[in-house]
């Protein structure tokens, strides 16, 4: 899957911002890749970026119209459907990550072929992988863990890509999920793999590269996690990182959504995941922590860090707050045969 | 998926029995759901079943003709073409486990339809599954679980739903694979899964039941395999299993075709089977260690078994030799409550 630059964010008829997450997110992280919003006339989100038609969009430089909603059932409602057409007519590529696929849209397909143009399901996952084959490659692997789904993953993987990068690494963020891979313009959706392959596609995701690059790749799921652990133990096998970093929330003491099931403890966490990762990769190690702090206190939340990291003997950061130049610089020491 | 009985078994030109291993399995495990075997002149392999043309089968009451062969690479050749589409003008539905689509033979699908007759590819998942919920089901669970692939897994499960019935408890074996499913006549093929559905499909499997019954459900993969550990995992935790017996060959040393993959001793092994099931059953235990000895003198067999015995205190079994009677006593006396 590889979306083409810039994009234009559609918003539909979108009255809150909340539901416009994946165009927030493109907003902050891919900036420069953003030409500006497009909101149907009911809708009232402003992302406070240029408001274009796919016509201007396309004229100030827009290739792909990604949809920047998530309304709740991932269906893709009428209401859009001449919104789609005309910015399929305007020249853009369509970017979707709905649970209905834009084919379905009346239309759409021939629309789409009659112009050039591609219709991107990023949920969805067409490609064929093969079985892992458990190998070590060349280059360096960072991935991001967590106690828990939503706690971080993401933005902390990007944050140490940004960091890596500022410390004069090459590093290249690989992403997992669906917004990540709108922020990348590449990736794999790899909840939406067939089981067989989750590693396979791991491994894919993250091919032989220099001996002094990072492939920082996005994490997914929990070990801990009733229902997505198994997309998380494939990922962890085929990106045989050598390096991890655990994302947790200090606030939660439940998986989110499933009151019944307890979060372990980081030490237990970090016990799993450097045991899953052996597997593939004897010599991986942590190399941080990554905390959601934004509920907390500043005494809380500096009493927490200090803690963590006099028991870990690793940076303990919250990415949002200040970066992820702590782990960054902790990497290039515990990593110097990866430094050019 | 939900097969018709009895079977045709067809084997179409094969000269090697070890290809026709899913036909010799029906043959071996369902003995009165087969009604004969089926082969094109070429063929040379003989079950020792009754041979029958699809007519003759249909006629004898087979009402599904099974494709019992596993050609390497898994397409649907030409040459058996005729014979699939003789088969459902007889009045029969086809089973396939090849990689390629029944509906890809010419013509087929039509003739399928116009006879009303079905075309299941168990290797395949249409089926749609919700995300797992973690949420304890009523009714008992074993699962068989493995050091490695292909070492017992289906066969001891097997083995164990006749002791636990000879012992007259409730008992039904659960699918999870290609033959398994044959066998049963119904199942998930969890590995062609959804990746984010794995635990979903694995809880759809098993479901509410009697306090006293036990799903035997069928083991796939393993926690320490480089490509297939998240189909092992999400199938752990969708299970739910109150027992685990762990399936082992004593005579590998490496993950079978991944030499450079060190195979877990038995105590790491099960040490990360309760790990993981605990996290959808915190009471989960072993209660057996079923052993492939068939390659084994019977002095070695003899002391391994001991070993084992005093090392973990449980019985360790070869169900093929044995069954698994001692495995099944043992699970009546560790869960009083599950007896009727």
């Amino acid at each position: 899957m590889k979306l083409t630059k810039p994009y234009l964010l559609f918003l539909g008829e979108s009255r809150s911002l909340g539901e416009c997450k994946t165009a927030a997110g493109l907003r902050d992280w891919c900036r420069s890749d953003v030409v500006g919003q497009y909101s149907l006339p009911a809708g009232t989100v402003d992302l406070g970026i240029t408001r274009h038609t796919p016509e201007s969009a396309y004229a100030a430089g827009a290739r792909s119209m990604v949809i920047g909603i998530a309304p709740v059932g991932g269906a893709i409602p009428p209401a859009w459907w001449p919104a789609l057409l005309s910015a399929v007519e305007a020249g853009l590529d369509i970017v979707s990550g709905m649970h209905t696929r834009l084919k379905s849209v009346p239309g759409l397909a021939a629309a789409a072929e009659r112009r050039g143009r591609n219709l991107f399901d990023v949920r969805h996952s067409d490609q064929v992988f093969s079985a892992a084959s458990g190998l070590k490659r060349t280059g360096m692997r960072v991935l991001t863990v967590g106690t828990d789904c939503a706690l971080g993953k993401k933005y902390t993987a990007l944050a140490l890509t940004k960091a890596l990068q500022g410390a004069g690494r090459a590093a290249t963020f690989r992403a997992t999920g669906q917004t990540g891979i709108m922020i990348s313009g590449s990736g794999v959706a790899i909840d939406a793999v067939v089981a067989d392959f989750i590693a396979g596609a791991a491994e894919w995701l993250s091919p032989n590269n220099k001996p002094d690059h990072w492939d920082v790749i996005e994490g997914q799921g929990a070990l801990f996690h009733p229902a997505y652990a198994g997309v998380t133990l494939g990922l962890v096998h085929g990106s045989q990182p050598d390096a991890l970093v655990l994302c947790h929330d200090p606030l939660r003491t439940t998986i989110d959504e499933y009151p019944h099931c307890p979060l372990p403890t980081l030490r237990e966490a970090m016990d799993q995941y450097i045991t899953a990762a052996r597997v593939t990769n004897r010599a991986v190690r942590f190399v941080g922590v990554s905390l959601n702090t934004s509920k907390l206190n500043d005494e809380h939340r500096k009493r927490l860090t200090v803690e963590l990291e006099k028991e870990f003997k690793l940076p303990v950061i919250d990415p949002i707050r200040e970066g992820a130049a702590r782990v960054a610089a902790r990497m290039v020491e515990d990593f110097p045969g990866a430094n050019s």
